[in-house]
């Protein structure tokens, strides 16, 4: 593999590319194009932008992800939470429906293509690893709370605003008195037609002898028939002159090509958030990623999706769209229709294009509580409740994490709910690790194995204090150490050794060092050797560079059998 | 021990006081109070207040120290690094000279004692502990530069302003053109003479046959003879005429009581400095009580003594004074004058109220050159570049945290220094632990040893895969165990297990569950189980509560040498 091959991957899957393998994607393509087209034009809306820019967002990426995305699988394109979160950070900077609005997303998604190519080819895909399990399921969860409370305004007719829940709830009760009734009839029927199809229709179709496969595929088409029926439903009954707010004119044809608008401030304002963005995006994408790569056997390195999803969202600046990543639902799809290479993406990108081409005109009478019901549905299984049982069984330190995620998302937003959470779950690993568990350890009878007094019977010697401590040691536990070791020998004038047993230590840093010779001097004030036992290989190099052996008191043993005969035999003589 | 007597030692130790310890206290009081006299005057000067603050804050903290604080040894009162900070804090709000300057220097004291006490009280003093080694080191050392770099327009007559150096650096370039050649006169024989008591003094008694105690003693008292001196010159040649600046009338009479004046705006701007400044504090007093506690063979209590440096601060605000807490030089002179009690700091207090009764009209002649070269020489300790070579030779990482902390605390200032410090260290310990050492082990012939396959001559069998990791799993590591595994079986399809080797597993978060979870999953779908050998009892306990073994393919062994016998027996049949 050339080092070009490696960054731009279709240099290696295009060259055996074949007829088979094109069926296999083409059929992938129709089916996500047509799951994708109320979905991007429902998530553009989400964001704050026209609904047009969903589909623009649709067709540019996805051709620069078959060409630079490792999987095989991954269908890219506007997704939820990204485009909450491009709401939030847009909305700060400037007015919805302006065009300083579509011009700081275009940059949001210029600026995030930047930060995704730029980890990529730094190989800095490790800082997604600081988003714990519990503050992703904790932030997904507020964050599928926060858009279907966003859509209620969609449902019922009245204008909301707010990124977060006070806010959005505020809103809501505020304008409540101006529910338009057509909207809500509108709105709801959407919503039982969607969840029907998503809950019962399969076993319908199945119950009336037709095959599994077809049903799937049927199911997957219900969303666009339910778009069709409202857009007829609109035509038929003039729901736009009974004040149901519809799409309106969506301007026709392929997305005009933009190139981002360098405004210092505006870049200013939006590279936090951007990075905030690409990390969350990313996450999503890759743990969507390396679920589907496995089930094909195959491996997806990070470092070259981020390259891909960067360059996503570059393409997304280019052709007038926002924010990308590769979205859960639609690759599970693409990867279930038997998608065979990035190209079924590509051909996707080709079939969204035909739908901006030809399709628009329709959109005009499309009601937006339609699509407003279209997002509700697809987050639903955002929110998950479980996380918090499961954590809290599981752990205090893990379920704070989640809660605290979870409750600043929802009360403060997403980005400093994302921050929070990850600023959490750092602490409480911190704290944990400071206050390491110790335990005094004596010899199992007739065997050479030392364990804890507290759990096991087992033989001790009044001069020798064993601990064994079960941890790194580092800065944070450093002074820990030293207290816990202190305590174990003040008041007991017949102690003559302290072993410290390293089994478990995996490495030393500078502080415990300095901690670990305050110890070997303050135990030489009151007459005590101190001695370490099971020092691991790479923890005994970095002690034997440094002056610390030579200062040592007491001796290093290889196993703690050995320590306990030596001192012990000493004693007696 | 009473529930009162743990929070106010002095009702324990005062029952069984008597004139023995007395005598040994007043001793040390008397060394302790020559010696802290012009040092509380240099360092008010430092902080930016008058100098008489200095002596205020010598006062009732000591008493509040002696009732609640735990040290026998341990002098509080102004000291460098803390004065550093205190002008730093407050010369944000207000502008030296002015009543507001002062009135935020007391705010700062009391904000700092309420963080102490609450700390104390809820057991807080492991937050101290995120202060690493080479943070303090590096901390300090910047500190010691920009104060002696601070005083040399104290020695040059000239003007300067900044707590970080190139502002320093600035003012005094601008204004070298008007160096008073008097004030350089005076500041550098002040200078002279401090560094010969320091260097040589004793060396020289001891010559001329005065007892070593005496010699100590003397030299203990050689700085108050400088100011004496000083004052001397200054009358006899009219230095004020001459444009040396003196430390001018100070205010004759014990400290006026003061009530901490509570503005919001002020509070707000300064509860961040306070919490550093604690923090700061807090460490700097902490370790010197623990060495000289080790020495006598007590032990200190972090959490009390949290509860006795807030009580200082807390009666340093009341009495017109500024942040305090216990100074490593004078704590030493104390502890080696023979300070037998806490009483010794009351007894010191008592002294400095009788010199601001009767020696403050002495003090208006007094060059404050002299108290600028009294601090350029106490803080020449503080500076140790000796930590940058050690911190090199031991690991790169605490390297990284001592040069972060030294030149963003030079270049920017002590707070953002030192926060800089504690975030780049804890960024560096997560990293570190994100990409844990892992090795494929085989079993050493003839042993029940297995070792790392690159270091060692092991059998291997190549249907099994046996993985150790040398660090506890969790967030930052988990994907990065993920990948490990896969890469290890990736193309190999005579694997048919994997076993991961847990002895230096410490704990195991949600997010590393998780990933274990999928790594089981994902191996299942290869057609390979998965195993766990060696897991430590707490890390069975919490495993033993979830789902994660009723899903495992493999089993879970005690040692490795089971595991492998079992599963290669297994293939053979």
């Amino acid at each position: 593999m050339t080092a070009l091959e490696k960054y731009v991957p279709i240099l290696k899957w295009g060259r055996t590319y074949n007829p088979a393998l094109f069926g296999r994607d083409m059929m992938a393509a129709i089916i996500v194009t047509i799951m994708l087209i109320p979905q991007s034009l429902a998530y553009a809306l989400l964001a704050g932008l026209p609904p047009e820019v969903g589909l623009y967002a649709s067709i540019l990426p996805l051709i620069a992800y078959a060409i630079f995305g490792s999987s095989t699988s991954l269908a890219v394109g506007p997704v939820a939470v990204v485009s909450l979160m491009t709401a939030a950070a847009v909305g700060r900077i400037a007015a919805e429906g302006t065009a300083d609005y579509a011009t700081a997303a275009i940059m949001l998604a210029f600026l995030s293509g930047l930060i995704l190519v730029g980890m990529g080819l730094l190989r800095l895909g490790f800082v997604a690893n600081f988003l714990s399990h519990p503050v992703i399921s904790g932030f997904i969860t507020a964050s599928g709370l926060i858009i279907a409370t966003s859509q209620v305004g969609g449902l019922l007719g009245i204008g909301t605003y707010g990124h977060a829940m006070p806010e959005l709830l505020g809103s809501i009760w505020a304008s409540l008195s101006q529910i338009n009734f057509y909207t809500l009839a509108v709105g709801m029927a959407s919503l039982m037609a969607l969840l029907w199809i998503r809950l019962d229709m399969k076993k319908r179709l199945i119950a009336i002898r037709i095959p599994a496969p077809v049903a799937t595929t049927l199911v997957r088409a219900g969303p666009v028939v339910v778009v069709l029926l409202a857009i007829g439903a609109s035509a038929l009954f003039d729901l736009g002159g009974k004040g149901v707010a519809l799409v309106g004119d969506v301007p026709q044809g392929l997305p005009p090509l933009s190139v981002p608008v360098f405004n210092l401030d505006v870049m200013a304002a939006l590279i936090g958030p951007a990075f905030i963005i690409s990390i969350i995006g990313f996450v999503e994408s890759i743990s969507v990623a390396q679920t589907l790569a496995a089930k094909k056997r195959e491996r997806i390195n990070p470092d070259q999706e981020l390259v891909g999803l960067g360059a996503s969202n570059i393409a997304a600046a280019i052709g007038s769209g926002y924010p990308v990543t590769g979205g859960f639902a639609r690759s599970v799809v693409n990867h279930d229709a038997g998608a065979a290479t990035p190209a079924a993406g590509a051909f996707t990108a080709i079939g969204i294009a035909g739908a901006t081409l030809l399709l628009t005109p329709f959109l005009a009478l499309l009601p937006k509580a339609t699509l407003a019901a279209t997002i509700v549905i697809a987050v639903l299984t955002l929110v998950d409740f479980s996380i918090l049982k499961k954590a809290f069984a599981y752990s205090r330190a893990d379920f704070a994490a989640v809660i605290i995620t979870l409750g600043v998302t929802l009360v403060l937003g997403v980005e400093v709910g994302v921050l929070s959470g990850v600023v959490a779950s750092i602490l409480v690993f911190l704290y944990r690790t400071s206050k390491p568990h110790t335990a005094i350890v004596g010899q199992v009878p007739g065997t050479e194995h030392f364990r804890n007094v507290l759990r096991h019977e087992v033989e001790t010697h009044p001069e020798i204090v064993s601990i064994r401590v079960d941890e790194s040691l580092y800065f944070a536990n450093a002074r820990f150490l030293e207290d816990c070791i202190y305590e174990r020998v003040s008041g007991r004038p017949e102690v003559k050794h302290v072993i410290l047993m390293c089994p478990a230590v995996n490495a030393i840093d500078m502080s415990a060092l300095e901690s670990l010779e305050a110890i070997n001097e303050r135990l030489k004030d009151l007459g005590i050797t101190f001695h370490l036992s099971e020092v691991k290989g790479p923890v005994m190099d970095k002690l034997r560079a440094t002056q610390f052996f030579a200062h040592l008191t007491g001796r290093i043993f290889l196993s703690q059998h050995e320590a306990v005969s030596a001192l012990n035999g000493k004693n007696n003589r």
